[in-house]
């Protein structure tokens, strides 16, 4: 199967960039710098913000961008022309990128990830980078919404054994911290990522001993730090008395942090052990929870008043359950012409909300003086100033009457340089301070854009120019199919 | 972020597999020999079988079992015992693994993979082999379901971009392919698998020429095969005429396949440029079609009478979307007791459908030797032989008076042995030969099991000797709880 000892990911793309590829070099393409914006279209799981994650990935992915002998040579299998397979064999990647920050707020239509680069790299890299923010930016946004509703409580990631495969573990896991969670119960994604790993034992240790009170005990006897599982034979009759008995029994021996619950009526099971464990004397004693948890269920069991401090979350947020893909695209926005300038490019659909909006851009977050809040993002082409010093007009690139004027605000510039010249620019965080610009930027977003249900929708606007810019090239390329 | 140099997925296991494994260890339980069954508890999508896939993998995960030191020094940090440290990094994979093999059809409450291995062993790998399991055939079988739809068209995974990471587009490219698909779109999966590549060009490139009859040329002018991308500025009034324009410009010059169609309606779209492509003298040429498409939406067109030859399927198959976890469990059912005997172990749950069904098993299809049709799966103690010479009485586990006499029957053995004593002893199949299995074991599945809607539930059956042993330590264990 691996039998390829060279393998890289440079072939971890779809067909059709490799044969447009041929094209652009052979008609003599392939060098004309192009822009591609990466954005998604509709906000994931209706929630009014989603969280980016996956430029660590991007990264690395960027970094090793490299043509092996074995690629190539598997590609001249399917029959592409020896100059283009010379020419694919020195290709390094030489373009720009642009691109938010990990932990960043992020919204429907605005640029996530701005490419500038000859046409041929900004096309092979396509399809990778959007398999990365597409997956890690739905995972980071489906935990941000889990933390929200338990601002308080600890909250675990336990997906692996759910998840797509090994990368989507990994990479969820870390994405789960990006969004607030706290730990994971993946071990390689703690060691990569340097995140807490979290898990004491399963049901398996008990079935081995036969007998809860002795598995618990077995247990006490090798660790410090003990949490029992209780649903085991009989969860009120077995468990939670036989916990009770053998933190009693041990003492200060160990550290009897508490018990977790995975099956059962979570609601009911964890007021009646919250009672036990406090009549017995251990009021500290936590109650975990696991068994298909997702933000519904949680608000569901917080209303029945269920006891819990602490939630495992496994298969609901690993593969984002409710909905599995974010649905982001990579879309040309500028070209350069045959005279070495660059043009416009935009890209018209039967469904209105799939015409691309066309240019290079930077995006901005426009922040109230007065209220020191979000007012929105503010969308630019790139030639364009936004003056702090005059009040700015934002609108609804649509329902244009939807309209404010902003008359004292900060910009904040969102896209940071990644690559410049093909060299990276930009330095690794630590995944705490990316925790941390989620926490900061959350805090400045008025809470009518975070409830989990029915959230206002926050402005993603053009500027003036660049909505004219839009609204000319629309009426060019119709104009022209009338022809 | 990847800073190990010898990092390995030892460490992609729950945190929990290595308290336990410490427990294990230090209470003198290692080296007891344990029995897991691997399975699932319900059909996935409402399908009456599902495809198993994932065997590949696990093989190659196992074969690499073995701690690497930088997975000792993390778990260090941790705060393991040392002893336990030293006796993990010189612990190998001694165990032996039965599974069905790829392709293979399965259903719920089978096992499909088991695991005999000391059981610290046998918990370490469960978590990835849940994890590749769970994913894998999960797309297999969607994969079949589509197949099912459109037996002669030609079916192509499309999904890579919107896969949970690089792994899943990978597996899930390979796991369509054993579901029935004929091709993908992810080079590097037919690299490695050997599987047809496929693709011809994106709107990124007309939109790159600014016209699509200069796009098509373009393509046509170094590419031999061609399929044109039509929905362009207007599908029916530009996209079309300009790819049957550039077909007749270039006649022989060029292997014109046809068209695709990525946006708008598909089923008028189709019907239209099917017309115009017969009326222009292309009635070979095919049409191919994309968009969010799943076996639904291809029911629904194929009944609106679109004419569509193949079809490209994304993030619907990749992301399993209408149901994306496959829940598989993994669960003791036998472990070695003090004097070295093997014992019987249940788990029960106050969810009847989560009890486990004790004991070493074989797995049996039995095959009606008069229709040549399989009538079910038949599920033994390992210790007992079935007597092909014998009518065979088939009965449900849970419905007992559901039942049947087969009176002339052959029986196939599923699982196949993959590690002995930790030693491959399978030899990796190539895909073309899983396929043909799939195919096969399909044509002797009566119709009833294989309709996309409400198919007949098809009887995975316990032997009336294991339904005893269940039966009995359900027993004792209702008891113990009760005293």
């Amino acid at each position: 199967m691996f039998k390829f000892e060279d393998d890289s990911f440079m072939l971890h793309t779809d067909l059709y960039q490799i044969n447009m590829g041929q094209t652009y070099l052979e008609q003599g393409l392939a060098d004309r710098t192009a822009v591609f914006d990466l954005y998604f279209r509709n906000m994931p799981f209706g929630n009014g913000y989603a969280v980016f994650a996956g430029l660590e990935r991007i990264i690395d992915y960027l970094q090793k961008f490299r043509f092996t002998d074995s690629d190539i040579e598997y590609l001249r299998t399917l029959g592409y022309e020896a100059d283009f397979l010379n020419y694919l064999k020195d290709l390094r990647f030489t373009g720009k990128v642009r691109a938010v920050q990990e932990g960043e707020l992020v919204f429907a239509n605005m640029p996530l990830v701005q490419v500038e680069a000859p046409i041929i790299e900004a096309q092979l890299i396509e399809t990778a980078l959007l398999n990365i923010v597409n997956f890690q930016t739905l995972i980071a946004t489906k935990a941000s919404r889990i933390r929200q509703i338990v601002p308080n409580d600890t909250l675990m990631e336990f997906g692996t054994r759910r998840a797509h495969e090994f990368d989507a573990a990994l990479w969820g896991a870390r994405a789960a911290i990006i969004g607030g969670f706290d730990g994971t119960s993946n071990v390689r994604a703690a060691k990569l990522f340097g995140i807490p790993a979290s898990g004491t034992h399963a049901h398996a240790m008990v079935q081995a001993y036969g007998d809860d009170y002795e598995a618990f005990k077995a247990y006490a006897d090798t660790h410090e730090d003990c949490v029992f599982l209780v649903d085991t034979f009989d969860t009120l009759n077995s468990g939670v008395p036989n916990a009770i008995k053998v933190a009693k029994e041990y003492g200060d021996r160990i550290n009897f942090i508490g018990i977790r619950l995975d099956s059962g009526d979570i609601a009911y099971l964890s007021k009646e052990a919250r009672k036990m464990l406090d009549e017995a004397g251990f009021p500290d004693a936590k109650i975990v929870v696991s068994n298909d948890l997702d933000e519904v269920t949680i608000v569901s069991l917080l209303s029945q008043g269920a006891k819990v401090d602490s939630w495992g979350i496994g298969t609901k947020l690993i593969t984002a359950y409710d909905q599995p893909a974010l649905g982001a695209v990579y879309k040309l926005v500028a070209v350069e012409n045959e005279a070495g300038e660059m043009e416009n490019r935009i890209k018209i659909s039967g469904n209105p909300e799939k015409v691309t909006t066309p240019g290079k851009k930077d995006v901005y977050r426009i922040i109230n003086k007065y209220t020191g809040m979000s007012e929105g993002e503010y969308i630019t082409h790139a030639d364009e100033e936004v003056n702090e010093e005059q009040p700015l007009l934002m609108f609804h690139p649509v329902h244009t009457m939807k309209r404010k004027l902003i008359r004292s605000f900060e910009k904040v510039e969102l896209l940071e340089d990644i690559f410049i010249d093909g060299r990276l620019v930009y330095e690794s965080e630590e995944i705490t301070d990316i925790k941390q610009r989620l926490e900061n930027n959350l805090s400045i977003l008025w809470e009518e854009y975070k409830r989990f249900l029915n959230p206002e929708a926050y402005p993603v606007d053009l500027s003036t120019e660049l909505w004219q810019i839009k609204q000319n090239l629309i009426e060019d390329v119709s104009n022209k199919t009338l022809e």
